[in-house]
């Protein structure tokens, strides 16, 4: 490499350091703001974040990464590391300087206003109060889209692009489809089965710090360690990394349901080990960064679903959740396993079970893409909704903050970000299968959860996908970590496969 | 005030209140690191908070800054208020410019390794291994004054003037003379009375829960909101507050003893207190900040001192205290207060009584200054510390342990910084004399601690101190909050006449 690019590539690398560490920062202040901060504290805390995000931005847009970029355009001898480093910064650089700083400012101004009006308006049913700030919002997206957009490129796909890498919507479409089209039968077939189970049994008094050890124990058989890492409580569950080993999860409790928190913590857990997953010597540039949205969901759901909802997994927690919760005691492996993995249509997404749930998201999905070339306006969403969960799921929403309005996406102004969740659904169902074979098989694997050995699965995830960070865009990740094209076909030859064993289907 | 005046003076104003919206996101981190983040996570954190103060000290220094002040030099009308708050940007200003960046670094390197270092050699008793260390940061203090100094300003004045503008030592000799002079006659009385406790009445098992809730109706009580606030457990206590209407304080506990950790709520809490009264609208502005350390620990030790260990408070405190710890049944306001007013001299500075404790602040100011003006090397210091402790407390110390080497501020470069832990002491003897006096007499506000009525007292001090925030300076302020000239003579009033009703001297 010549000593000019070679000054460039050090001088990116650097730079994008020392942005996460002022990133990483904002990561900090968000983590407090959710499980820390006093009441009043939140004001003063926008006006922190607003600085810092300044800062970033404007470091992000700096016109010397953008000569140090068109630079390295013509160096041919790149590593691959170092190319898909370079690729990433550009993508980014682009949509740093591409949308003029008015625009950036109307859309800050217009998700923050229609967020806090949903909070309010969502509890309310009140429809038309949120319907005029969600015509602002998408009128702004497809503005920004359209700045950002390559000539031809559909507008949803630089939305989408944001969340995904290189994901299309000309992709998506008939995968989704599929997966629709064969979800349907397992799900029918569940419905008429005589062994479903119609109400929750594991109903109890479950006290909150018994809980909290019980999940503490969870995520230290994981192999997330308290040595570089918290568990906490707030409103929403979340994960993050405010730095290389400081990773931090959250969960809410139930006092009448411990499952909630469980499964919220092997969630978060999962994205939790994706992040430690990442090497650190590259933590702040893009070969130490998650790829994609849909990677990190196919993690969370991989621990939370493919072992979580297994019957082996459920045999190695029942002696453990019976210790920590007395009224347990008749618990048994068999009786838990059938208790989460109960199946049924309802109307919140994110109560859905591992069956539906996808259905859910391929609904938002249509109606994003809709929206955005223009088929749909939104004053016509609560209809297109509602007909679409009744095509989908056959049941129909009895108020739209059951339905349309129970999501924060849209007013947040995160248009083609559902996708990921069923993406990543769909990967972590490849990649467990792919891990299984590899693994010994499906008894074997069986036998290692009931054993509580969660670290020869670990290990296989870190090295075919964590230790990769952004050095494969996300569809050859998943290839190259199967052997095979990503498909549906993984997620629901395993929905059979399971509720098939839990309901005779 | 000409246009070009107002400009540059609202040019000021923001980037002010910009520069305190990162340096509250460092007192976030900083909070955090002491209170919240895993052990591995120390490494990051050190890089995120060098970052952002790289960040701050560079807007401190931006010549756009320096060039409004000088501007402002010759704006004949300011008011009062903004003539103070550009008085101390200046200050500010000339501080942040005037130290090389390689002397500053320097000093960074040089006592971040004292520090560490001191952490290890301090419980092995290994003053050699300490001493060359220190020998270096006491090398780079003179530098960093001699690049401050104004001409024939002594070094150790410059250091002092950051923790208290204003104050020299010139002024300081003589008053810490008068407080050893007549601290000791008070000491000895008490130590010939025959009404002296010797041990330790209420120790116990005092359960930490238990302890936590009762810290919190304290606070509570005293007019610290939970709505704005937060109380959490650190290794050392400590108060902070990342936010205008976020205040954080911090407390240990000591299973044995329930007074450990209340006391030392009742001090933070006072700090806390200080930082609450600070006029919100000017928050990241000299007219919204507190003024001197040594004001900032008369608010914290009139709290835990004047107010804390009176019988008045005693009264109040010990139903409550009995409510949340039954071990204390037997526990009579009476002999809370004793055990509160107990007096001995002892080795450890941060476990000293009221009364000793400002001998201790007096050995260190004349080491201090004894060393800033080359009248005494570092490898001399422990024969002098010795020494001194003979000289002013009558014990000497077991091993340097407990002696020379039991306080972080000079490994950690704060030399100047100790003086204003006694100022802070005597002033809130001023205050809080000057306070009985307005609010009707010793015996009235004797009273109104016994019922708890604490606002009275809140109020006098946001009306006479906090409110002013660096608009006077610390012996102005004191001056005018009290009629008096600062002195000693408060304290010492106080403490005799609180050991004459204790110990009957």
């Amino acid at each position: 490499m010549p000593a000019d690019s070679a000054s460039a590539l050090q001088w990116l690398y650097e730079h994008s350091r020392e942005t996460a560490r002022f990133y990483s920062a904002l990561e900090l202040l968000a983590w407090d703001q959710r499980t820390m901060l006093a009441p009043a504290g939140h004001d003063w805390r926008g006006e922190q974040v607003a600085a810092l995000m300044g800062l970033v931005q404007s470091r992000l847009q700096d016109p010397a990464r953008g000569e140090r970029l068109t630079q390295l355009e013509t160096a041919a001898d790149l590593s691959p590391e170092d190319e898909a480093a370079v690729f990433h910064w550009r993508r980014e650089y682009h949509r740093a300087v591409r949308v003029p700083l008015d625009l950036v400012r109307a859309k800050v101004i217009a998700t923050s206003k229609a967020e806090m009006v949903w909070q309010e308006a969502r509890p309310a049913n009140a429809w038309p109060v949120l319907q005029p700030l969600l015509e602002e919002v998408v009128r702004l997206k497809k503005e920004e889209a359209a700045c950002l957009a390559d000539s031809g490129q559909p507008l949803y796909d630089v939305l989408l692009d944001e969340f995904e890498p290189g994901e299309t919507t000309a992709r998506l479409e008939p995968l989704f489809d599929a997966l629709a089209a064969g979800l349907r039968p397992i799900l029918d077939a569940i419905l008429g089965s005589p062994r479903r189970m119609s109400e929750r049994p594991l109903q109890g008094a479950y006290p909150v710090p018994a809980q909290q050890q019980l999940n503490r124990n969870l995520c230290e058989a994981l192999g997330f360690s308290f040595e570089s890492g918290r568990l906490d409580v707030s409103a929403h569950p979340f994960s993050c990394a405010p730095g290389p080993r400081d990773h931090r999860i959250t969960t809410r409790h139930c006092e009448s349901n411990f499952l909630e928190s469980l499964y919220g913590v092997l969630h978060e857990a999962g994205h939790s080990l994706y992040m430690i997953g990442l090497p650190e010597a590259h933590w702040g540039t893009p070969l130490g960064s998650y790829i994609s949205l849909g990677v990190h969901e196919s993690q969370s759901r991989l621990w939370e679903n493919m072992v979580g909802r297994s019957l082996g997994f459920c045999r190695w927690l029942t002696p453990l959740a019976k210790d920590s919760l007395p009224c347990l005691s008749g618990l048994t492996p068999d009786k838990l396993w059938r208790s989460v993995n109960m199946v049924s249509p309802s109307l919140i997404r994110t109560e859905a079970d591992e069956v539906t749930y996808c259905l859910h998201v391929i609904l938002r999905f249509r109606l994003e893409t809709a929206l955005m070339d223009g088929r749909l306006e939104v004053k016509d969403l609560p209809e297109a909704w509602d007909a679409g969960m009744e095509a989908l799921l056959g049941i129909r929403p009895d108020c739209p903050a059951n339905g349309v309005m129970q999501d924060m996406h849209w007013p947040a102004g995160a248009i083609g970000y559902f996708p990921t969740y069923a993406l990543g659904t769909m990967y972590a169902a490849q990649l467990y299968a792919a891990a299984t074979a590899d693994l010994g098989g499906e008894h074997a694997m069986d036998a290692r959860m009931a054993a509580g050995e969660f670290s020869p699965l670990l290990t296989w995830l870190r090295e075919r996908v964590h230790c990769h960070g952004m050095r494969y865009m996300p569809q050859e990740l998943i290839r190259q970590a199967t052997g095979q094209e990503p498909s549906p076909r993984f997620l629901l030859e395993h929905l059979a496969r399971r509720h098939q064993d839990v309901h005779g289907i």
